[in-house]
């Protein structure tokens, strides 16, 4: 297909420029960043993207989930917003790309427009959503602005109910102001998202663009293995009640079960918390987070069951209790035809390469799809890296699915 | 054999005064009580009993590592000491027994015979020693005392290296205060200990004073097992490098390598520490602390070998490196065939019945027995348990204990 020359582009220079200077707010020796959701560092991100969308003429705003935003007025005067995004809030020790990309990329998408002076239907707003990776909540900022947020989610939260409001009050939110930060779905016209692929099926493929088809589902539990605290010399080891028997038998468990009877799906025990946790007593309590993702609602339904059945039965062979704390879920979300089709037409107009994929990492657009139409792309990350200091994006690639962005937004906002 | 009623007895009132008065200090609401080293609740008991010992008219003495003493000129101006005691810390958590019981029994016997006003050949001495339970280093005051404490032990603590330093500051130590704390081992004429057993032997067999023959040899490791963080959604299940599979299967490993080849021995996998440690990063690594017992030297050896071999293979198994950090270890220890026999001409003359014991936990005698002859008593643990809240000895007990550390010193100082 031949390849438009007179289409509207972006600013390569200008966005790498704003990429370097975020990337090295939280920066690591290893060449990563560490932003934990309302950590100093990604304070800092955000202040810093404050300043710049006030530096390019464009209107700061910010809500009670601490959600921040570049808005462009460049629709009629009570349209809806059309949304680009991403989120700055990193895992521990993370890349540089996953988030900072989207939305360095919304934002050269929005100045770009801005400096053609584009008249569109809608307007455009970039967005910088709170607490994406789940440090905290997970996709804490979008659920709020969705208006489904459950008020739950923030008393029995992932990370700790103490460090989420430690970190709300850091951040200047409460309970009552993130509760508060719904949005009229009638104002929010759409949600498109550029994100890197964090796996290898682009680079493999050799293909320039993915066009997400829908976003996995997503399980958390925290399950704690209840023992008992004995002394690790004179108790025998038949006597002992060893929590970390059963949680290390589950870890092994859960993962033969997926590699057997889910091959769609993954499965990770990302943390276990010993108590007392002292080298001569034997263990009396486990605590073991869980998180488990399939592609379909009958997958999700299955794994889970499984996977808790698995936890009791290993409990139970080394004699232990089990305590199941639920921490939430999101659902196998699908995208909207209309998102995919803008991005398809935009990806053979600019002349790239694009393919379909699910997405097997969570994001916002879960969130969004319950109130507006979602699409989302993913450019290639070298090594499929992700979560991880090695994680890589050519810049080229960066540039590109900024294009693909511009042109789809203009499309569904034209 | 017919009970002497004429010999010098311990005041049951007084000690019990004593007792529960420092059972109070970091009391927990289960009935236990939570005295780590250098803790506020630590250094609190430890200042409540200097100020019992000057209130009995005791000379109370310290030394740079710590270790607080009761002292009763009851010999020659230059007589060594005749060292009597136990500790006044506890593990995370732990009971109200373990430690305590024998501060207390041996201040009692010191006040019985200041008391009486017996003349003998040597002094007496009433000793807490410091870190015993190695919160931090493990028979920390002990060793320091003995002269054989390794400079490497301070800088490498199986309790990290930061909280070793803070916790020496907060008690006004230092590496050097620590390592000047040697004693001449010709000032010391030997060293007696009363203990709960926390075990069941002797309720089950229902003897009164179980007398050590030896206390079991003591190692302990940190394993940390090497993966790569990647993102939990992303990446397969085949493409990881978990550090908490290898963990896991050591940790279930380890246990049936006992159960199955090592009867006499115990392992124990107190805690892991994940790293990053999130619901949605695959664990790069996972820091495991292990520490195992072995009743004789051959078996230390086979036990060490056949446990970091295991490690090793699990770690390859999933595709993992391993480090291994030796965090020292205390060798089996018999103890003096002379306080053994003053310990059961002591049991005799009181009327007790006593059996020989081999200590599976660790003690303060371990670091003595380098420099001096030393003896340790055991009495009853309520249904064996130790290292946790529920740990109970019946009074009576404790106070033929204390008798019999009476007796047994009489002789020997005598």
């Amino acid at each position: 297909m031949p390849r438009s020359t007179n289409l509207l582009r972006i600013d390569p220079e200008r966005m790498r420029t704003a990429f370097d200077a975020l990337a090295q707010i939280g920066a690591t020796a290893e060449g990563g960043l560490n932003r934990p959701t309302f950590s100093p560092e990604h304070l800092a991100a955000r202040k810093w993207f404050a300043g710049q969308i006030q530096k390019a003429g464009l209107e700061f705003r910010t809500d009670g989930a601490g959600n921040h935003s570049a808005f462009l007025a460049c629709g009629p005067k009570d349209a809806p917003s059309l949304l680009l995004g991403s989120h700055l809030d990193s895992v521990p020790n993370g890349g540089r790309y996953d988030g900072a990309l989207g939305v360095m990329a919304a934002f050269e998408v929005l100045r770009t427009i801005q400096a053609a002076g584009l008249k569109l239907k809608v307007n455009l707003e970039t967005i910088d959503f709170t607490d994406e990776e789940g440090t905290l909540v997970g996709l804490l900022g979008s659920a709020a602005l969705a208006g489904h947020l459950e008020p739950e989610w923030l008393q029995n939260p992932r990370g700790g109910r103490a460090a989420l409001v430690e970190g709300m009050k850091r951040a200047g939110l409460s309970d009552e102001s993130v509760l508060g930060a719904a949005r009229r779905p009638e104002s929010i016209a759409g949600y498109l998202e550029l994100h890197i692929e964090q796996g290898k099926r682009l680079e493999r493929a050799g293909v320039d663009i993915g066009i997400v088809s829908a976003i996995i589902g997503i399980s958390s539990y925290r399950l704690t293995f209840l023992g008992r605290a004995d002394h690790a010399g004179t108790t025998t080891m038949q006597d002992r009640l060893d929590a970390s028997q059963g949680a290390s038998a589950f870890t092994l468990a859960a993962r033969e079960l997926v590699l057997t009877d889910f091959p769609d799906c993954v499965v990770n025990v990302g943390r276990m918390d010993f108590a007392p946790g002292a080298f001569n007593i034997v263990p009396a309590h486990v605590e073991l987070w869980l998180e488990f993702r399939a592609p379909d609602e009958t997958s999700v339904q299955r794994l889970d069951s499984a996977l808790i059945i698995r936890a009791r039965a290993e409990a139970e062979r080394f004699g232990l209790d089990l305590k199941v704390d639920f921490l939430g879920r999101h659902a196998p979300t699908p995208m909207a035809e209309a998102t995919q089709l803008a991005f398809a037409a935009a990806c053979d107009a600019l002349g790239f390469t694009h393919m379909p994929l699910v997405s097997d990492a969570g994001h916002d657009g879960q969130s969004l799809a319950k109130i507006c139409p979602v699409g989302m792309i993913f450019v290639p990350s070298v090594d499929g890296a992700s979560h991880a200091p090695r994680e890589f994006t050519e810049w080229q690639d960066c540039v590109n699915g900024a294009d693909v962005l511009l042109q789809a937004a203009v499309r569904l906002a034209g």
